[in-house]
């Protein structure tokens, strides 16, 4: 029996991964959590009977409490219920699933603590792979790829020697606005951005798959996952997102992975630590496909692209600084105060004003991220 | 130093071989072997100092020895010379570039020395795999593909459970006549069939694949080689060549093996048993390349492949029947004494008045094959 903890269970992965466990009976939950969403969470302790439930929000935590007081359930809450769950006995692998840079901590805790990580949390990479990764290496933790595109260069990386890889091949589907110039894209509104052409995600992910910042916070996070220099790292725009990402060797020899738009496959990947079981659904079929494209990415209208290479080419604390800055502007973005454009503009305009901290601590990467927030309120 | 011995070095696949231990500094070749071609075997002897040199025809063999006399390679001729070839003492790999089932025997003969295979003879396994494959386990040899299709089958297994596998996805340009129907095909002419879309080889393969047969003996060499049933194979026309095979695991993943067409990729794969070295050349360029098509192949017209399927199905001795009409309608085809349908007709002729052998032991393929031959040139 697998036993496992997620942190950010009632989200989009959170909830994909549960029907992983649903449909594999040798893998058991023991602990879930959510941010403030307590009816979907009571909901999947009663189906999972877990040992812990871990809510951000202590309102919401003592609530659920007493709506699942018939469980064996405990509920806890903050920063400390997280840690909890994050280090619970027992528990061999950590799911995280959580959005945002909260989710960095727990995650350093669970490796501390000898957990491997199945990885859908973006920031933790971005922000702190000069921490993370020398850690999970110093522990001989996993970090397992939850996102397509990573699991498919850790699929085809597998019995590999890493030592011969050329270049990543990172694959985009270019997003909803692929084609279109920079002033048309001054007026679209947030429901034409949140039409992905084929994943269905959550909202923030889904306005990133937009701009492409996306795309780049995903060739950073592969810098530290694979190891490989930036300029190793090619994305390839290919709209029907079949082929999930590439690798090219020292041979010519490339390797990619295919599939369906369905996250259950990396997240079960990731679960069974690359060992792969059946898993149900829709094959793909190259008839009906009939062709797979690529373009080059249009770096000048979807500038998150770029402004993330240079991020991470500044490296330090400059990956937060991007960071923070997009997911402020997307927060903003999605409650229509400011345009689409204007992400690139507070993400450019933030990166500017910042001094770079190399090698910067948690404590500094998540003082960095509030100092940023706090710049951007006062000015946007 | 990897000691190596080359049976057929003066073809597509011989010559290509000696290209990739010239870029190497690690692999030494200790014998080849030509049919007749004792000009281009002459050269090859000076550049490459073997022990040993096998020539298929007597008089040619007495030719070359008088010409290397100088040199300290010993000349062998017929089929104990390519028996000697293929055990000789010190080599760890016999390369079986060699075109059709002469290949056979000095295969069997060099896996009871305990000689890895890397194997481009598809005979081999198309008339001898139910021999072949279990004298490679029993011995512990590592039967090693160096056709572009099965290395990439081979190269997307790296790392996997081959309990995992759902279905082997064979990739084919669908020839020179691919769109073409029945009708069309009546009076092509040599120098059409010839015109390869992608990749540049032998005479014989090149027809093969105008006709499909290649395919259908692909299918039939892969069925032998990975363990696959027949009905878990499919193929998928893909006019570029750019996909070179893929797999599909039970999880729905994809992987695929992807680059340009340069045979001197597989054939290195093969020689260094699956390590990847550095191999100069062209690189795939996604943004040139724009699109890959895939259709389903149309095996009305190009009937090679839903014969091979058929023969493989009755299986014992028909796939020998099936190759060697094909050997011999393309060899009058090639000489023009008859047409490119024909071929099939000679094929599924020749199919039709067989009764199947089953477990036929090597001596009983070569009566077959014989008795095909003089079949086939009794009537056409």
């Amino acid at each position: 029996m697998k036993k496992i903890a997620i942190l950010g269970s009632t989200g989009s992965i959170g909830t994909q991964t549960l029907d992983v466990v649903r449909r594999n009976q040798d893998i058991q939950v023991l602990a879930l959590s959510a941010g403030s969403n307590i009816k979907v969470l009571e909901e999947q302790i009663r189906e999972f009977h877990p040992r812990l439930a871990a809510v951000w929000k202590d309102e919401k935590a003592k609530e659920l409490a007493v709506r699942v007081a018939d469980t064996d359930t405990r509920v806890v809450s903050g920063m400390d219920g997280l840690l909890e769950l994050s280090v619970l006995e027992g528990t061999e692998l950590l799911v995280t699933a959580i959005v945002g840079m909260i989710g960095i901590l727990p995650t350093i805790e669970a490796i501390k603590a000898g957990k491997d990580i199945a990885l859908a949390n973006k920031e933790t990479l971005v922000t702190a792979g000069h921490i993370i990764m020398p850690l999970a290496q110093s522990r001989g933790v996993r970090i397992l790829p939850v996102d397509s595109e990573h699991s498919a260069i850790f699929q085809c990386l597998n019995g590999e020697d890493t030592g011969t890889v050329s270049r990543l091949l990172i694959t985009a589907s270019g997003g909803p606005f692929r084609g279109k110039k920079t002033e048309e894209l001054r007026n679209v509104k947030v429901e034409d951005a949140l039409k992905h052409p084929n994943w269905a995600m959550g909202r923030k992910i889904t306005i990133d798959s937009a701009t492409l910042v996306n795309k780049g916070l995903e060739v950073m996070e592969a810098k530290w996952l694979f190891g490989v220099d930036l300029d190793r790292i090619q994305v390839v725009v290919q709209p029907k997102s079949v082929i999930h990402s590439m690798v090219e060797f020292r041979d010519g020899s490339i390797m990619a992975q295919l599939g369906t738009p369905d996250m259950r496959l990396p997240i079960q990947y990731a679960l069974y630590g690359g060992a792969r079981k059946y898993l149900g659904g829709e094959r793909l079929d190259f008839f009906q496909l009939a062709d797979i494209a690529f373009e080059a990415p249009d770096t000048e209208t979807f500038r998150g692209l770029p402004l993330a290479m240079e991020a991470s080419e500044a490296g330090g604390s400059m990956p937060t600084v991007f960071n923070a800055a997009n997911e402020m502007a997307v927060g903003k973005f999605l409650k229509r105060s400011i345009g689409f454009l204007d992400i690139y503009h507070i993400i450019e305009e933030s990166m500017g004003r910042h001094q770079v901290v190399n090698n910067p601590t948690v404590d500094e990467i998540l003082e960095i991220e509030k100092d940023t927030y706090k710049w951007i309120e006062s000015r946007w």
